[in-house]
């Protein structure tokens, strides 16, 4: 495992071409990390400055007085093997190299000068051609992307930076918290797999997020990703799924996007959750990230819409969960509480009658039965309760509750509802607008319990013999 | 065809149970009508009130010296059949019956005397077990639903009741405006099929949004769906796709959910698009509500971001489309205006560089180029850019051509793109916060352009020959 220790927890970070431009990249790098609060050492790198936003500049890393152990460098692809061997003479460990302009723009002899220097000091390469990094543990944003990122405890990785630079923005709205973000642009040293070992044992990580087009080490990464699946899900958009995305990959990155077929048998081989969309990914990222495993497959959909329900129900069987007849024990119990005309099949419908109280009782009983295992909660609105009451009352239930089972939950209507949804969102309960998204989400995590179990047992085959498609997807 | 004009252009609204507690379903549904800003005759029917809201209150629809071409009924179910005498007997032409406790619990008789009664007057019945309706261009909301509707082009049918009502609400977030919204309840009387038709020539509609349980008269049905579908995109949601799905729909209406399959290829055969998600189908409905049809299926992706652009181009071959090169002389053209590292393919990538007038450029060159038949335009957030100007760009191209040609568009981001995406859609040019959807909503364009053409050729043959498809779905 390549250690990366030093990346997320440097004890200083120089950024090399930061100006008093405002408007350089550089420069928005420089303003992120500063603003979001890093409290290592900071050292802009420009030899025509005395000093930038108030700190002082240096003519190079090695004038440097303090301990560097990252290098963000935004200057022209040319002058960076001069950083690099700058950076190198300085201790520095590990330089994340923002520029452009090497392979994927056909310059591969320039890549390869950079990571041949640095490895002539032992110092790895992030990029090049990145935007980035971020890891909120210790509040550094070297990205010149947005700075309003939402601490949390999901890693994102992204190969592309356009998207992932949007994507950084799209997680704050959805309310998606984040330990990581990295940017691994063109991958000349440091890759995927690295990352994804690292973040893997990385206690503030609990879900690895990766938008990817292609991976050239197969087994390597087959090997890693099977290994920390069973430690916390990764979930992959993987670009290039069609035959026209494919070919829009390769004349967007210079890399084959590959089979996709291919990737996907090699995923599900490792434990890795596919995600066709953005919004599927975020989604089931939620889900995974805020909730525990379940112990069993028997999920619970408590709603005051029928249609809601059957839409819900339907959106569970295309994860393959169906939906099983709930105890008598549990329809005893909820019949004291419900009044007659509920229908305690499952979906349990309270009916638009439903006030939050309803709502409180049958979800705390639903968590107190041995025999649920997991919970869909759908409110629809109606003109007689205040979402925000139900909202409330889902979230004292799970409060109170000593049982913590996997929930997730849709509130659907207008302005009040999706309000009602923010803030369960914000308690890190995963609510969705529809209740066909909160029950994919539900989905993944079975799909994740499911792809572990499987992992498992095949790791064991593994020490056995090496199976023959870990070479197909090289 | 079942003459709804007077329903939807009545002359006087007659609402049966309002009273002067302000929660009573009845009192809500006279605020709703009131604010709503009808400016036909109201008349809240009350044996105990001489005045509600500030109207004259009757003790009798016969009563009422007025046209009263409306009925709302809002009393419990064993009260409805004298009110329906009642009506009849003042030559209400409509009878809204609001109340529950008909057939969906067992009580046919009551449902099947209340027709009768009806019948007997030439009265017509929606309902029972409804919500109410909307039709904005009459200014009527007669729901206990909220009355925060955008007045539109994009009319929705609803057999789900709590689903429905919370939908209307989804409708005003997702800024999707409304022509008409119609409870059918358990369509004792007028049922789908009447209101597909008597919407079909509606000019106020543009198209037909239905949650669908399920139908009785199956050949009556395409029959009227395959003739509008030539006028107008008619989408439904069918719940019950999976078993379990139709297990829940038969114990939430007592009505057959019917094989799905059946459903499919009926409504395959009729033009219909058929969504298997709420989000899905309100998507598809504004893309296709506010575009024109397009000439060809020659899709052209504009974008800012590679990753994003492949992400789209994915998301379209889930639909069919596959993305053909641009022609020589639009390729001439970008390459006057866009610098030489943008990628003139399709997508067309302006790359993270491009500003405003970029996008007005390439968009307003694509729709003037008669090989472009469709446009998907991707904005990914840039530290450089403002997303309002990028939007102002899109809508400016978009004005300023002679071209009409269908767009979706996707901004995505952080807040400000999500404001940027509002706004769009305020001025009703499609807009998601991802590419996917963005292109999945171009390609419900296009699946309504082949169904289109498809039943125009199954027509023909129709006159011919009955198929026998049609007596399977009965």
């Amino acid at each position: 495992m390549v250690d990366l220790y030093r990346l997320f927890n440097p004890r200083g970070i120089a950024i090399v071409g930061a100006s008093r431009e405002p408007n350089k990249i550089g420069s928005v790098i420089l303003r992120n990390l500063i603003e979001a609060g890093y409290e290592g050492k900071i050292y802009p790198i420009n030899p025509n400055a005395q000093e930038i936003m108030g700190l002082k500049a240096y003519p190079s890393i090695s004038a440097v007085e303090g301990t560097v152990d990252v290098a963000v460098i935004s200057v022209p692809a040319p002058k960076v093997p001069d950083v690099i061997e700058d950076a190198g003479k300085a201790g520095v460990k590990f330089a994340v190299v923002i520029a452009s302009g090497f392979k994927e723009v056909g310059n591969v002899a320039l890549e390869e000068e950079v990571v041949k220097r640095a490895k002539k000091y032992g110092m790895r390469v992030v990029g090049p051609n990145v935007f980035g990094y971020v890891y909120t543990p210790s509040k550094i944003n070297t990205t010149f992307g947005p700075n309003d990122i939402i601490p949390g405890n999901v890693a994102f990785i992204s190969q592309s930076g356009a998207l992932g630079v949007a994507l950084m923005g799209t997680a704050s709205v959805e309310g998606l918290g984040i330990s990581a973000i990295i940017s691994i642009g063109n991958k000349a040293d440091l890759d995927d797999s690295d990352f994804i070992e690292y973040l893997g044992d990385d206690p503030n990580t609990n879900l690895i997020l990766i938008y990817m087009e292609g991976i050239s080490e197969g087994q390597r990464f087959m090997e890693v990703a099977s290994k920390v699946s069973l430690k916390k899900p990764i979930i992959i958009i993987k670009s290039g799924r069609s035959e026209a995305g494919a070919r829009a990959a390769a004349s967007h990155t210079g890399s084959l996007a590959g089979n996709y077929s291919l990737y996907k048998s090699a995923f599900r081989q490792s434990g890795i959750l596919l995600a066709e969309t953005i919004e599927q990914a975020f989604d089931w990222a939620k889900a995974l990230a805020w909730n525990p495993l379940p112990k069993g497959d028997n999920v619970v959909i408590i709603t005051n819409g029928g249609g809601a329900g059957v839409q819900a129900t339907d959106a569970l069987a295309d994860y393959g969960i169906t939906l099983r007849r709930i105890s008598d024990t549990l329809a005893a119990n909820l019949k004291q509480i419900l009044p007659p005309f509920a229908s305690l099949g499952n979906p349990i419908d309270l009916t638009g009658l439903a006030n939050a109280e309803w709502y409180y009782q049958s979800i705390s009983l639903a968590l107190d039965d041995p025999n649920v295992d997991s919970l869909v909660v759908i409110y629809c609105r109606t003109g007689m309760t205040d979402p925000k009451e139900i909202a409330g009352a889902i979230k004292d239930a799970l409060k109170s509750s000593k049982n913590r089972k996997p929930i997730t939950v849709a509130m659907i209507g207008g302005e009040a509802e999706y309000e009602a949804m923010r803030e369960l969102t914000r308690e890190h309960i995963p609510t969705y607008p529809t209740p066909e998204r909160a029950s994919a989400s539900m989905g993944a995590i079975y799909r994740y319990y499911y792809a572990k179990k499987y992992v498992e047992e095949r790791l064991k085959e593994l020490d056995k013999k090496k199976l023959t498609a870990l070479e197909r997807i090289r």
